[in-house]
């Protein structure tokens, strides 16, 4: 999940390392620390139960009773690794490296002498390896054991899981390529895996292998019993001549991350040109406002143009980080803060949405609309998100800020510690302080600098409309940089503060008019959150299907300690009808007649924290 | 199919057997005829080359090659041979009566010796007959071989078919009842059938088993390998207790039409009181305006109350057929028109949309929204559909009328002579002639009457607000008796003429506020049939989500002779957005602006007709 761009030729910006860049305070260290203390823990426990650890002892031969399936369980572990890892860099935790220690036994008992390792097809289907591309998921697995492997040895400086994870690369190297062997991944993830391996070991075989596997599709190539479907699994056309996004919604964005990573080292224009057409096709056709993705439960896929329903949407959670890593690949290959916008979308709306306050909680699917009945299960018996989830907090201050050969660009307003290396080789240390998401307030005070100019540039988000930059006594309004940088360039002395005030104002969003589902209705965003109505925070009995909310009346942000561990809730207008009129029709013939409507005072609190006070109605678009 | 009600002790109205009522003229002579000469035909070739025929010889010894799924084939033949039995009874047809032997006869001779009949599991999986209860279809396969073999031996008056089916259904009455086998059915469908055979046969052994059946559900029971998905299989409760329509939604109506047939044998209280909840439930949650009856397609489900998607809904043909079924039997228990009415609204709309104008090609599932790309197919690896809406045609007759102590009553207007003999044992006959449904004007003629008085009752459907009846001299305002029946008792003379003028305004329908999925959108309709705006009718390069509907301009309905072989279509006023000023934003910041409009002419069609030229964009809820 790490990037580790800081010697790939094609990017812009250049990445700094978990080791320079540590949360801080506010929001996202709570956050953090909760994943820590408790959802990794959790997650452990859930792999033991759920059989996970078990499948790979009956294939070390130690194991007991029946494998468990689905048959990708493997791939749990290896997320859960990953976060493991991220979160020792900064928080070092015996207990934790224990239990990572024990996975890791276990993996190297179950892989083959020949560097293979599966435990389904090791256990269950041994002479069908390499024989269902197509659902199989080996090449998947193998692409999260390689990021489990590349995090742990940055962590820990160990090589026990990367030598694992080499050894099963050069087995599936020694497999597929030409002349070897062909393979069209049925569910990608080995690609970017195997591009940070690249990074991670200097080895080209890894890098050209990650082009081959892009390459095998769209050609109708077919290996394995069961058939690729050509849209669900990205193989309809050849990668090069792809417009847009389609099929299964978490294979689509693990594609493109992978596809953005080859280019990072590759600069092979004919890809970015792929991938931009694809990210606008997404952005402009295929995106709920959550930055949730796949419309369709069924193949877990994104749909066709504008169908974008509230309630049978998917929004996989899985999908939502997967946007993070191709949004944050396509920010470090063309600079452009459009990509870090998108990515703070997902981040605070519909990722998060996918665990719960207390971090034992989960969504698979994040609709945007509960009739009731929605709750958080602790675990899944496909349960790629949960640690999926755990992955990307732990990393999380990798996505606040990059390099370049003007100076430090800070992406996200996450309160952390940056530490970064300049062009020139400089060293400098900057404090990032502040209370975003609640307030658009962004401290910067520069710890340590050299004599040596650079130049600071802040993100001013899409959202924005007002923005102050604050550099001493110099006071600049940066709203005209909405949706770009505003770069400030001197020779900083230590102590040097720059604020940047992002006036956050609780708003109205209106829907595209050919997007059917949320015809006639309103949204309510602030800052990056985008907000929804629970039940449990209306007047008592008001059926939310039957709100009403009212535009022309003000809405009002205020800070409620009491609420969701302290959130900011909007305050708005609205009315209730009364539906006693329809009696129990459907349709109608149409009349002129008005409903009876009550006023009523509607709270709405962030999409993010929906489902921690149990399974009542939510709607995040509410009909005007 | 056909329900022979006559002898029914709940029956508040009895059926007229096919052999006395047939159409002759008008809109479903026309598809009837189709039906007849080229809709079975080209069935019996499908299900030659699709290997349907070869299955059954694999499971009599004769056939070649492999088996070919899916598991449920059998039931296809079963229902084109229920098409075809149907058929011959108003039209003689040596060749087609050819076909249908050689279809008996391979039954005949796969049929096993101790009854047991079923080509999947004779050949694939001989084992593990009625260890798949869930998804193994024998009882569904079994249960229209036996609607089929009663439509045989009511057609031919053979006993040939009727014979395998009762052989069969001794088989399954000898594996399944008290102190014998639990069974709870996976797909409904034996229920129906055995008690129509109970009718065909006088053996109460049939009707007993049906109960058997029904009583299974809702207590847990799992048969076989795979489990009860107890929603989606109408598990989840005993039928009794049962508040709601849930799951898989053709499953889910054969059951209730079955339980009506059950209810019509026994009367007992406890069943109709279940059907009306559920029937209440679908109609004031479930429905789409077309009476298409399934809002996902996973599952092939009910979703939720008001989730009615236009462009994901399922409306799969054969929902629209069992709803049809059941309400038929809920007429004939109740006596209200309420279902007629309902039987109408799936008759002209999520029913015929099921197939092409040339008989030839078909939907499987009906939206009520293309964003172009969708296509009738001239068959279906999974093809319940197609011979369903043949079986479907072939005895539409049957639904026209009934009679009870009183008289007759028609619920249909289709052309028909109708002969019927009422509760005194009086022959009569009469001629209906309409228009219908391009005309309200229906015209009854008494064609033999004997000088006792009987009562006529005609239906005064729920769309109409304006309705006369003409006899002799007397015309009487009969708007009043909207949603019931005009009766008019007299002692008629044979030549008297009764016409009923039922005034066929185009309208426009509104959904109920709580309908997410078409807010702000209108319908039109004219008689019973709703309409749709195809992008080939309006003008050039017009998107259809752009266009905008004015619901303050008159509708005007005009014959169009040259358009889908004859239809009414609507003319409206409406505008289409200039898009442009929303770029490619999906979602943005309230604005007051409103979006630059040009007026165009509006041309509607009938629902039921789309799909016919072509895969444009097609639109039932058009926006205001």
């Amino acid at each position: 999940m790490e990037v580790n761009a800081t010697n790939s030729p094609y990017a812009r910006y250049k990445t700094i390392a978990l080791k320079q860049i540590a949360l801080t305070d506010g929001f996202w260290l709570r956050r953090q620390t909760i994943n820590h203390q408790t959802s990794v823990r959790h997650a452990f426990r859930k792999l033991e139960t759920s059989g996970n650890f078990n499948n790979l002892k009956l294939a070390a031969g130690t194991g007991e009773g029946q494998y468990r399936e689905p048959l990708f369980m493997d791939s749990d572990i290896y997320k859960w690794l990953e976060a493991v890892s991220y979160s020792l860099i900064t928080r070092p935790d015996p207990e934790l490296a224990a239990m990572a220690d024990e996975a890791i036994a276990l993996l190297a008992a179950a892989q083959q002498e020949d560097g293979y390792l599966n435990s389904y097809f090791q256990v269950m289907e041994p002479n069908k390896k390499w024989t269902e591309l197509a659902m199989g998921h080996e090449l998947y697995c193998a692409g999260h054991l390689i990021e489990a492997a590349v995090a742990h040895h940055r962590a820990t400086g160990q090589t026990k899981l990367l030598d694992i994870a080499c050894r099963f690369a050069d087995h599936i190297d020694g497999r597929f390529g030409p002349d070897k062997g062909d393979a069209v991944p049925g569910h990608p993830e080995i690609e970017l895996a195997l591009v940070e391996l690249h990074r991670e070991t200097d080895e080209p075989r890894y890098l050209a292998l990650a082009g081959f596997f892009i390459d095998q599709r769209g050609h109708g190539k077919m290996i394995g019993r069961t058939p690729f479907e050509n849209d669900y699994h990205q193989n309809r056309v050849p990668v090069r001549e792809t417009d847009v996004v389609e099929g299964h919604a978490v294979r689509q964005l693990y594609l493109t991350a992978g596809i953005a990573d080859i280019y990072l080292e590759t600069g092979e224009q004919a890809l970015l040109d792929t991938l931009q057409r694809q990210w606008h096709d997404m952005t402009a056709h295929k995106m709920h406002i959550t930055a949730g993705f796949g419309a369709r439960h069924e193949g877990e896929a994104f749909g066709q143009s504008y169908e974008l329903p509230s309630d049978r949407c998917y929004c996989e959670t899985c999908a939502a980080i997967a946007n993070m890593m191709w949004n944050w690949r396509m920010l470090l290959i063309t600079g452009e803060a459009r990509y870090a916008d998108l990515l703070e979308r997902s981040l605070y709306n519909g990722f998060l949405s996918g665990i719960s306050l207390d971090g034992q909680r989960y969504f698979y699917v994040n609709p945007l609309l509960s009739r009731g009945g929605i709750e958080r299960p602790e675990w899944y018996g496909c349960a790629c998100c949960p640690p999926n989830v755990m992955r990307q907090i732990a990393m999380l201050a990798g996505y606040v800020a990059t390099t370049n050969a003007a100076g430090l660009q800070v992406h996200q307003y996450i309160a952390t510690n940056i530490e970064a290396t300049l062009h020139n080789e400089q060293p400098i240390k900057v404090q990032l302080e502040t209370d975003y998401p609640w307030d658009g307030q962004v401290t910067l005070t520069i710890a340590e600098t050299d004599g040596s100019p650079w130049e600071l540039a802040l993100r001013i988000p899409g959202w924005c409309h007002e923005a102050t930059l604050h550099v001493g006594d110099d006071v600049t309004d940066v709203s005209a940089q909405r949706g770009g940088y505003a770069q400030t360039r001197r020779t900083w002395q230590a102590g040097d503060v720059v604020q940047l005030k992002l006036v956050m104002q609780p708003r109205f969003i209106e829907p595209n008019p050919r997007i059917d589902a949320v015809r006639g209705s309103l949204a309510i965003e602030r800052g990056p959150l985008v907000y929804c109505l629970e039940a449990v925070d209306q007047p008592a009995d008001v059926n939310l299907p039957d709100v009403r909310i009212d535009p022309t009346a003000p809405l009002h942000a205020q800070w409620r300690e009491d609420m969701l561990e302290g959130v900011v809730v909007i305050e708005a207008q609205g009315t209730v009808m009364d539906m006693r009129r329809w009696q129990s029709a459907l349709y109608r013939p149409l009349t002129a007649e008005s409903l009876p409507q009550q006023v009523i005072k509607l709270t709405a609190v962030p999409y993010y924290a929906w489902a921690n006070r149990g399974p009542g109605q939510m709607r995040v678009w509410i009909a005007k």
